[in-house]
């Protein structure tokens, strides 16, 4: 914690003195001059031998609680895809399960005040992602990122949410229960040390861990202008794949997606397009990861009937009503009435409002 | 009439007998050894002997009627982009005007079940982009074509309806004062014989016309196994420009938009993401072109107040409402709305219903 709030460090200085001091315990009780023969910048010396170094009451109170850490960058569960940035973060104070970390996860971003039809998309990509064993990053943001974040949880999926502000801080306040219900099935993550406000300077800063600890993001609906869009260019500075979800020229927050698009995004219109770019079995080998999940989608349809497979391949991953099933698979509608049935009972499928069925997506978990 | 009802024949054969018989009127009055010398298949030879290639009493008839030409490949006033064709037409049967068939234009095709948005940015892009100058090809069936003909025609612009059917059949039947409209405003154009009906496999035939007839094609709204897509695909196979209208993930009439796009269409929001790829100047210069027609977009923001044109440019192409140019302008709300009220008055913008704005592009014609 301390390293963390320091002035005028950085990972790369801290490795190097690190090594020489022998780890933070002994640039913690080094002598100043010893720290300053090691590289430690006059600040930052001068800072640690302060008494503002110091864990302040708040720091070991939030400590104390459960389910609370910090993972400082030497630590195996610091999440290996941050050290990519060329300055990242000395230390993560995070409530939850730091076990997560190095799941792999995608990042779905966007507009604060989203259509009803962007809040849906983003909480079914979420779901039916998070349902395949990918976690969801999001800001915790009001609009599309808490659809993201309630998407996966309802599919009893991981989900990281990315602060602007300490951990110890709620923004925005309405967003309690949802910052409880992630610290509970994954991780809330803030580098900002504890009571740091949710400074408008901070959210880039935080939007490029977004981006990093991530595969991938998702961007859906939002403007032109846009924190999102900077999200999405960080994430394609660092070589992420970039999804965007196109959706009506008339509805301004699809203009940031499709500019994206344009940019050379891609056009995202079911989570088979996202799963199809991400190579994640390859994460899972490379990260000889714990925590197990499929490597790729359960393949539900192994075994299924022709007829039912082209069925369900036809409904893809959006509700569809009958109708559209019969156009799109050229069956007769009382065909499609009774298959349907058939892979409802079956589990394949679920019957939604308005006489629609969405596919059902389940985890091996 | 008579060459284009014979069989075996066409225009790569055609040129060199027509070069080495004097023309169409040599061909005609020539012996059947004679045109069998200059390369004239047998069957085709043999048909131009018979009494079948006489015209006909309809054909006598049809040609009578006011506007009704033949512009066989030897007329200059046959389109040139034709010739590009490995196989074009040997002559157009054309109700209309037929010197239109020179001008620049773009096609827009879709489907014919479109959604109600669907049609409506069918009608406006083919009513900016005619007032722009450039005409607007499509092939007269019902919906998003139906909607590209009258968007022209409401700017009293150029539109070419092109049939899979003789000229002086209607198909659809309900778009008969549709396409007596095209008639007084543009041309009606087939390659069939008269008489000839709207076959299935008339369309695919009729659908290169379309594609490289025209300098692009706009793709609105189309299934993913549709004409449409076909159509664009003719239109990329012969360098044509392909243009997009994205939408909803959930409307499955985008998906083959969505498919285009993804294969490297340009993702179309405004009528400018078309003529800014479309250098239509250069075509009226190459093609000695007469009837005359602004070679970009008509300048109507010179000399205005620097404000304004934030506004004019922040309202774009699109009909939005003064909460989104707020947004979009960051302009005060009570600025904008008296901006907008100035703009209305000096016929840069238009009030349309539900409070929203559009923009006036004027034609120079």
């Amino acid at each position: 914690m301390a390293l963390s709030r320091a002035p005028a460090l950085d990972v790369p200085i801290l490795s190097i003195t690190l090594e020489s001091l022998g780890g933070v315990h002994g640039l913690i009780h080094a002598s100043e001059s010893a720290r300053l023969c090691a590289g430690v910048p006059q600040a930052a010396a001068e800072f640690l031998s302060s008494a503002a170094a110091a864990p302040s009451a708040a720091e070991r109170a939030w400590l104390k609680e459960p389910k609370h850490t910090i993972v400082p960058f030497t630590d195996a569960r610091y999440p290996h895809l941050l050290r990519e940035l060329h300055i990242c973060p000395i230390a993560l104070y995070v409530p939850g399960n730091a076990d997560v970390l190095n799941d792999p996860q995608l990042s779905i971003v966007g507009s604060r005040n989203p259509t009803p039809a962007g809040s849906d998309i983003a909480f079914e990509f979420a779901r039916s992602l998070a349902a395949c064993g990918l976690g969801i990053t999001s800001g915790l943001a009001d609009g599309i990122d808490s659809a993201a974040h309630r998407g996966a949880l309802a599919a009893q999926g991981i989900t990281v949410a990315v602060l602007g502000c300490g951990a110890d801080i709620i923004y925005p306040r309405n967003n309690r229960t949802l910052s409880e219900a992630i610290r509970l099935q994954g991780a809330v993550i803030s580098e900002f040390p504890l009571g740091t406000p949710p400074r408008r300077e901070n959210f880039p800063q935080r939007n490029r861990i977004i981006a990093t600890l991530s595969l991938g993001t998702l961007v859906v609906e939002a403007a032109r202008r846009s924190g999102s869009l900077i999200t999405a260019r960080l994430a394609g500075d660092h070589n992420r794949e970039l999804f965007a979800v196109p959706g009506s020229i008339h509805n301004p927050l699809s203009r940031g997606c499709h500019e994206l698009i344009r940019q050379g995004a891609k056009l995202t219109e079911t989570v088979a397009d996202i799963l199809s770019e991400l190579d994640f079995s390859a994460f899972f080998a490379s990260a000889g990861h714990a925590s197990g999940g499929p490597a790729t989608p359960p393949d539900i349809e192994a075994g299924m009937d022709k007829e039912h497979k082209i069925l369900l391949d036809a409904l893809g991953f959006d509700p569809a009503d009958l109708d559209v099933l019969v156009v799109r698979t050229g069956f007769k509608p009382e065909a499609v009435s009774s298959m349907m049935l058939i892979l409802e009972l079956k589990g394949h499928v679920q019957a939604a409002p308005g006489g629609r069925y969405s596919r059902v997506v389940r985890s091996r978990r």
